[in-house]
This record gives C-alpha cells, sequence and structure tokens, in this order.
C-alpha cells in the first residue's frame, strides 16, 4: 500500500494456488479499483450490493472502480436474508447478462453476510465461474463469512443448503464502514469474535473487557485465525475447519426453531456456545470458571445468555437430530476443554446435548 | 468387470485426484449399483431422470440400486431443453431434502445432455458439492456431454450461461439404451463423432462409412479422443480443450437464431461445421478435398448441409460478435489444417466468417 502503509494490514489466506489476501483497514472503499487491479482483473465489474449498504457506499465503491478504469455496474437486492434465493441468483444472472458481464468480468460483492454469501454464489455459477472480491461491511462479514469461500443460499427448509465453495481473488474489509451498523448487528458480529477467543486465542477475550485494541487490529486477529482453520482443510473435509463450528450446531437449531428473524444468527450462536461450554464441563473437563469467562464475554455484547422458557427444547434437540449424523446416538460435536483450544468429540450424546440446552438460564416471557 | 468382461470398456478420464472410469458396453444398466459400490459410494442414491427416458429405464436403474443395498429416489423432470432452469433446479433441490438426500448422498443422472446437464449441476451446487454419477442414454450424452465435468443450465439469453464443473465419480455408458433412440436424435449425435475425426482421427470418417465398427467400439474412440482434450486442460483455460470446439461458435449462433428446437444441437453443430471447413480452406490450407469429406459424412447421417435461405446470414453473424470477443476484429476460432487435426486460429475475421456461412448452400424454403 502506498500513502496509507501504516493503517493497512495485508492477511494472507493460504489455499495454494487459491491463496489471496485480506486487505484490512479504515477508509479502503476508496482503494477498491485499484485494489481490484492489483488483483490482476480487467474486465467489467459488477456491483452486488443490497438496498440498505448500497445507499450508504455503492457510489463510493463504483466511483472507485471507474477511476480504476473498470466499466462498471451496480445490482441491487432487497436487504435480508429472504434474497439468498434461487429466484434472486437467477434474477442476477440474467441481469448480468444484460450489463455485458462475460467471463472475463468479476463480481464485487459490497455488503454483510447475505450479499457475500448470495453474490458469491452468483459468482460461483455465471459463466460456470467468474471471480469475485468480497467488501464485507458488517463485523459479522469481516471477520468471518467473507473468509473461506463458503457461499450459498437457502432452500424452504434450511439455510445454505445450496452453495459452492468459491474463494474470492481478494478480501477488503473497510473498518470505517462498521460505523454505520446498527447497535444489534454491531453486537451481533461479537458473536464470532468470542467464539475465535473460545477455541483459539484465549486472550481475545480479556482485550474485549478492556476494550484495548483498535477496531482494524481486532478484525486482524480473527481473520488470522479463520485463515489458520481454513488453510489446509479448505471444503471442511478433514476437520480442522470443522472447529470453526463451535456454538453452531445448537445455535443453527435455536434459530430455526425460533423461527428465522427471531434471533440474529451471533445471538443463536451465543447461546449454543454456552450450551456448547456445558456440554464441554462435561465431556472435556472444562472449567466452571471457563464457561462463566464465556458467558461475561456474551453478556458484554448484550448477547443473549438466556433462551425463551416457551422456546421447544425438545423441538431444538429434534432439528439437531433431523441436520445432523448421529451414528449409534453419538454426535461429532466441538467442545473447548479449555479456553482458547477445541477439538472435535465423538461421544457426545443427545443427553449431553439436552443438558447443555437446560443448562441455559430461561427468559420468563 | 466380471461376467460381461469381453464387451465392457473402462476409458479413465485423468484429472489427477479427480480422474474417473467411464464404463461403455451393453447391458450395463443393470451393474449401476455395483459400478457405484466400486466408486466407494455408500449413501442415499437420487436418481435423476426425464418423463421420456424415465419410462423406458428408471425402474431398472433403481433395482440395480437397491440391489446392491442402496437407499434410492427418482425425481423426475420434464423431457426436453426447457428444464434446464434455475426453477427446475430449486424444485429438485427442495425434492432432495424431502427425500433425505444428505451430504453423505449422491446424485445419478440417468439421460440424455439435458439431464446430464441439470442434476450435474444440481448435485454441483447442493450441500456445496454432492458426488454425480452420470449415465448417459444418447450418442451426444456418451460421446460427449457426459465427459468432461461441464454442467450447467441456460438462461433467457442463451444457453448454459449458468453452471460448474463438477466431474462425475464415474460414467455408465450402456449402449444397449441408445436403440431406443428416435432416428433423428441418433443422427444427431454423429455430428461430434465426425468432428472428433475431423480434429484428432481422420480414420473415423471413412470407419463410418464403412459401418466395420461396433457401438461399443466407436463411443469408446470417442470418450478417449473427448478424453484426451479435457485432461490438461479440465476448465477450458490453456486451450486444449477449445479445440473441442471445432463448428461450435457458427453452430451454436445458428442454432440460436434459427430458435431453439428448429434444428437440434448436433445439426446446428454440422452445418457449423461446414462453415469452418471453409474457414480453414483460407486461413490453415485445408484441401478442397477434405471439405468434400466432412460433407460427405455429415450427408451419411442425414445431418444438413444446407441451411434456410430465408435464415439470417447477418444475424448469425450479429450473435456471434454478441457471444464472443473480438479484437481488432478478430476472433479465437478452432480450424482445421487438414483432416485429423486443429488449431486455434487467432486471425479469423468476421468476414472470413460471413464467407463461411455463404459457403453453406442454401436450401430454398
Amino acid at each position: 500500500m502506498e500513502l496509507t502503509d501504516l493503517q493497512v494490514y495485508t492477511v494472507t489466506i493460504n489455499l495454494g494456488p487459491r491463496s489471496y489476501p485480506v486487505y484490512i483497514g479504515e477508509n479502503l472503499l476508496d482503494e477498491a479499483g485499484r485494489l481490484c487491479r492489483k488483483a490482476s482483473l480487467n474486465g467489467h465489474a459488477a456491483l452486488v450490493t443490497d438496498t440498505k449498504v448500497g445507499a450508504l457506499y455503492s457510489k463510493q465503491v463504483l466511483k472507485a472502480l471507474t477511476n480504476s478504469g473498470f466499466k462498471a455496474s451496480v445490482h441491487l437486492v432487497n436487504a435480508g436474508e429472504l434474497s439468498k434465493s434461487f429466484e434472486v441468483v437467477a434474477t442476477l444472472c440474467e441481469d448480468f447478462v444484460r450489463h455485458g458481464v462475460d467471463r472475463q468480468s468479476f463480481v464485487v460483492a459490497l455488503g454483510g453476510g447475505v450479499v457475500g454469501d448470495l453474490a458469491g454464489f452468483a459468482a460461483a455459477v455465471y459463466n460456470r465461474g467468474v471471480p469475485v472480491i468480497q467488501i464485507p461491511t458488517t463485523i459479522m462479514a469481516q471477520v468471518d463469512s467473507s473468509i473461506g469461500g463458503k457461499t450459498g443460499i437457502n432452500l424452504s427448509s434450511g439455510k445454505n443448503l445450496v452453495g459452492a465453495f468459491h474463494q474470492p481473488l481478494a478480501v477488503i474489509a473497510d473498518t470505517s464502514t462498521l460505523r454505520t451498523l446498527g447497535r444489534r448487528e454491531w453486537n451481533e458480529g461479537f458473536a464470532e469474535v468470542i467464539k475465535y477467543g473460545v477455541i483459539r486465542e484465549k486472550r481475545l477475550l480479556s482485550e474485549l473487557q478492556n476494550g484495548a485494541q483498535s477496531l482494524p487490529d481486532l478484525v486482524r486477529r480473527c481473520v488470522e485465525i479463520k485463515g489458520s482453520f481454513v488453510a489446509g482443510d479448505e471444503r471442511e473435509t478433514t476437520g480442522s475447519r470443522a472447529l470453526l463450528n463451535f456454538g453452531h450446531t445448537l445455535g443453527h437449531a435455536i434459530e430455526a426453531v425460533a423461527g428465522y428473524g427471531t434471533f440474529l444468527h451471533g445471538e443463536a450462536v451465543a447461546l449454543g456456545m454456552i450450551a456448547a461450554a456445558h456440554v464441554s464441563a462435561k465431556r472435556s473437563g472444562l472449567p466452571e470458571e471457563d464457561i462463566k469467562e464465556i458467558e461475561t464475554a456474551i453478556k458484554l455484547f448484550d448477547l443473549p445468555t438466556q433462551l425463551p422458557s416457551d422456546l421447544s427444547r425438545s423441538k431444538i434437540l429434534e432439528r439437531v437430530f433431523a441436520d445432523k449424523k448421529f451414528i449409534d446416538g453419538k454426535i461429532r460435536f466441538v467442545v473447548t476443554p479449555k479456553l482458547g483450544s477445541a477439538l472435535l468429540a465423538d461421544n457426545v450424546t443427545i443427553e449431553d446435548l439436552e443438558s447443555g440446552l437446560q443448562a441455559i438460564e430461561p427468559l420468563q416471557t
């Protein structure tokens, strides 16, 4: 980087021929065109964003792209999870054709997790694959979903049931965009940050409490952690990437049973982590004080630590049963034996999950 | 193979970790279950076929699968190109979920090019990719489309504009299924066979004339040729795979301008090959007698050698212009300098294409 040398971090996600840089810093949107050139891109840029993020930043990114000599077009989708559908992908692709997006072109995904997943998937299948540049604008997307190449859409029966592994050519994480996040969305992102603390770097948890580090620093450390799990297990086949699912098995089930939209993804993951911590106490000896430390971190961001009493625990368990493979009544489940580490246990029973859920304090509604 | 040792050919498509066998022979449908086991598959088999092929063969394949201990479900789509749509992929995927198709499951694509492309694409994106077994039942699909991993669907503006490279785990080409083909569909497949003769193995052309070889022999030789172009250029990036497009640039344009369904794909390719032969005469010195030999082979299968006089030549050229990159008025175009060889010329002009088209005899309508 030139002028901004001191403030910009570059983290490389190591995936052999599919390795790519993640740029992290303030005011990076204006650099988008230059960074696309640096990724050896030349063709037409199809900028995909949603109505909410587009209103704030699409002009700025479009200008950055055209200033660097790119032809570019803007493709708006509705904000929200409902856009992650076959229908919207079809509309996007038809729209790409009309705007002359061809094999030499590329997609720029500007927005949160929904836009990243959706536009990434459209890029994965359009013309059997065109490159994508991810420009995440939420904490959740910067520290987690923009990294690692998972893209996807939802079916009526569940989230992310259709998709592709499609690594971006670069990720541009402009931390100044995070300032326009609403409070709930801001907090949500920290569920994944806390998760990184639990499974890899305990110190993150205490640092969150004293709030010592800058946002670019925090994002950089999270991206490094995510990258370390993704490298060597790009398609989640060998196991290391599966550890990123700490809190997610029950989190996803809670999210679905409560009804999508009731809890944000990160909120459901926070509850899932509390249950997973109790399972960890039983199955891998996680000390009580570590459970408390996780709960303290969760509370710090106003994320839920209580599960509404009218939310059926048995429905949540049924959902896990439908989603996951149980062999001889046991499930592969991510536990933490002590903060800063995680492992895949294969001896977790449905009763363990049940008592994990019971250990979440009920919220009287 | 056991009992059928003498009649079954196995051709390996060499793609490193994605290499796979193509089994070619009579009465192979009954072996489908065993061959899926041989591919190390264990989960639920989602058999995708169309109304036409399904009526003839789905029971037989389903039985072969269940006899080998697979749980299996049948997923029917309408016969015809219109099924290659986002809508049908969405319906298939929702249907997969209802039938318990999970990450450990696989798709079996039973049918012609449409089913292979569609079911292959559904397999590529369902759960971010599940394995697919291709069971092609047309000549076109056995000698061409089932080999090489191209899958895809159509957009309103053109064919195969959305898709994925998704190599099958195995291809089962049962040549006895070809006996139920209608005459026009049978003939259509030979357009690609003739193409292989032109670009790689001249002897194929004369052998087609004296009809000396068995169907399994013919399919095997075509699969070997296709495999040789695909190996080393899996994603059509380095060039060798592009040579398979001989006759296809103009063929696709003719197919589109005439209106999809007017010409079968192979019929349009036959016309495209005649034009490409004339371009080859001009640009790479193809002798007049070689053009005649191509035309003779085409006529042998009642494929068209005349272009309806009311079909606008300039619209065909416009279509090529819209589909392909011209740089300084020149296009990369596959020519044959002499039968049995092909190369990518980069000095072909729009005028060359125009005179190639003019050289096709007009059909008074």
